[in-house]
């Protein structure tokens, strides 16, 4: 399977990690074996080889500042992406550069100039999902191709995996989660006593937020997840103004107390039915399921027709994290190929 | 699609209600039309229809008491199962008679009869897939069959297709969960006062422990699930003399208090690596996963290499939750009879 690889950031540094350390077994356990032919960036021009780049090479030219330092001689000073996707033959764009969820772009350009020549598409980018998915999963299908899209909500822990595969038959009638690590760990931090700027800048300091934090702690990159939700159970588009969205910034040591008091706690809940999408703090009872769920960690629960609540706890970010989502999404369209090719 | 499903107790009659609530929507949305042909019991007899049996009927007859009650006439006193399975033309098995732990039997008869006359099978009963995990998955394979037992560990819930297919790629160095739920609701009940047994009376006259709770409150249950996560997870057969089994009898509200006092709670703890499983009362902080897991629900953590702790918390018992844990398998089934009947 050959891959191209959009973005080199810290998740496509973790899937390139991935693929070097587990090449091997994933050749023995499953007969899979992804090869990166090129990598594409627009700031460092794109990398390109039939046979594959080197992961190690990749890898060491990243840690030195971009792909220019990449030791093989196959840079090009190509900025047009979306016919560099075109023109490059491969099986699958796997998208990992910097999600935009106000266009959307240019990863959705990216998207679809894989789609109509041929190429599967797999995606940690939030962007074209949140805002194109009707369409990019039309021309998908239209192509007999498919789009994948683990990496997006609670990195590689497999919240769309669960809804769309394992619960299969199930109604999901409503999605609620914990949907962003920064603000849960916030939150985490003052219900141990610490007020909101100090814990604020502590995740700063680990990297778990951003020099601007706005995205995360108003509650925007929640409710970008809960459009992606929107979409892969219900076929619904939501658009960012109907969701209902407050972030963190108003909650006082005082609230927290108060809810300790009364044995509950806080945690910045995204909501999704195919009705109604909200973002909002909420006072939740210890003894619900997300009440454990602390620091930088993620969760959603389903609520299903036949076998009620089912909650998914795990990881909402990291490199290696955000790469086995793409793994996990390569693995099913490999297992799914052998269907295609006999068709 | 054409099922022979053997016992029809609860999770039976839970897969007969849902195929015919569902029915419709199934061939709607996955083109998937399950019929069941045959209904064998060793105490009622067995029932055929090649046309498939009226649900709403079988239904009926097991209220009044029996297959013997069914309004067709199709009733036949045949009491030799295995023969009856090998005899009798279906695609799939559905076993969801009584689980022995010590035997596997007489279901591992059952599952040999189907596999080795061309049917897949799916079980909800724990004792072929505890016992006789390696000798089935082989004489599978052999024969390019499947056999599939989501229902045997936490119901529906989706703890087996999680493990082995949405972390495939990851390595699952150890799961560790609460695995049954009487003794989660004996447990929560003693947290919140409650006298061991006034608890125990309080299960059993909510239906979730058996007049004689040993196999529960003895850890037996919870341990026979660790045999089956052992072979699904591992390849590795364990036997239950190898499992290190305590149960919760020995708890005290002293225990329980004196744990509350930590911030910690007592849970009952089966965990697995390849090397070593156990079953154990453990004391655990309420900032594990586990913690907020109350009632009769189960939940389980996979410790990934890649993702690090993954938990899932959802029913761990009932009629529908293990009756969908059917019909999830049999639509994985279908999903990939595509590929068989392309190879």
């Amino acid at each position: 399977v050959k891959l191209l690889l959009v973005g080199f950031g810290v998740v496509g540094q973790g899937l390139a990690e991935i693929l070097m350390t587990k090449g091997a077994a994933l050749r023995a356990q499953y007969g899979f074996n992804p090869v990166i032919v090129g990598v594409g960036t627009r700031s460092h021009g794109t990398l390109y080889h039939p046979d594959g780049l080197e992961l190690d090479a990749l890898l060491a030219a990243a840690q030195q500042g971009g792909l220019q330092h990449y030791a093989g001689r196959c840079l090009q000073k190509d900025n047009d992406i979306p016919n560099w996707i075109r023109t490059t033959p491969a099986d699958v764009l796997v998208e990992a550069s910097i999600t935009n969820l106000q266009t959307g772009q240019p990863a959705t350009d990216y998207c679809r100039a894989a789609l109509e020549t041929d190429k599967h598409v797999v995606l940690a980018n939030k962007g074209p999902i949140a805002l194109h998915y009707a369409e990019l999963q039309k021309l998908a299908r239209y192509n007999g191709l498919t789009v994948r899209f683990e990496g997006t909500v609670m990195a590689g822990t497999p919240s769309l995996t669960l809804a769309m595969e394992a619960l299969a038959g199930c109604t999901i009638h409503e999605a609620r989660g914990i949907l962003n690590g920064t603000t849960n760990f916030i939150l985490t931090q003052m219900t141990q006593g610490m007020d909101y700027a100090t814990a604020l800048a502590q995740a700063q300091q680990l990297g778990y937020a951003e020099a601007d934090p706005t995205a995360d702690v108003d509650g925007w990159d929640a409710a970008g997840k809960l459009l992606i939700l929107a979409a892969a159970l219900y076929g619904k588009k939501f658009t960012l103004d109907e969701i209902s969205v407050t972030g963190i910034t108003g909650i006082t040591p005082a609230d927290i107390e108060a809810a300790r008091q009364a044995n509950e706690c806080y945690k910045l809940i995204a909501r999704i039915t195919p009705d109604f999408g909200s973002v909002s703090p909420q006072r939740i009872p210890l003894s619900d399921p997300l009440a454990a769920v602390s620091g930088a960690t993620n969760a959603i629960t389903y609520k299903t027709d036949l076998l009620g609540d089912v909650t998914l706890v795990g990881a909402g970010a990291g490199r290696l994290q955000t790469g086995f989502a793409l793994l996990a999404d390569l693995i099913a369209i490999h297992r799914q190929g052998n269907i295609k090719a006999f068709y």
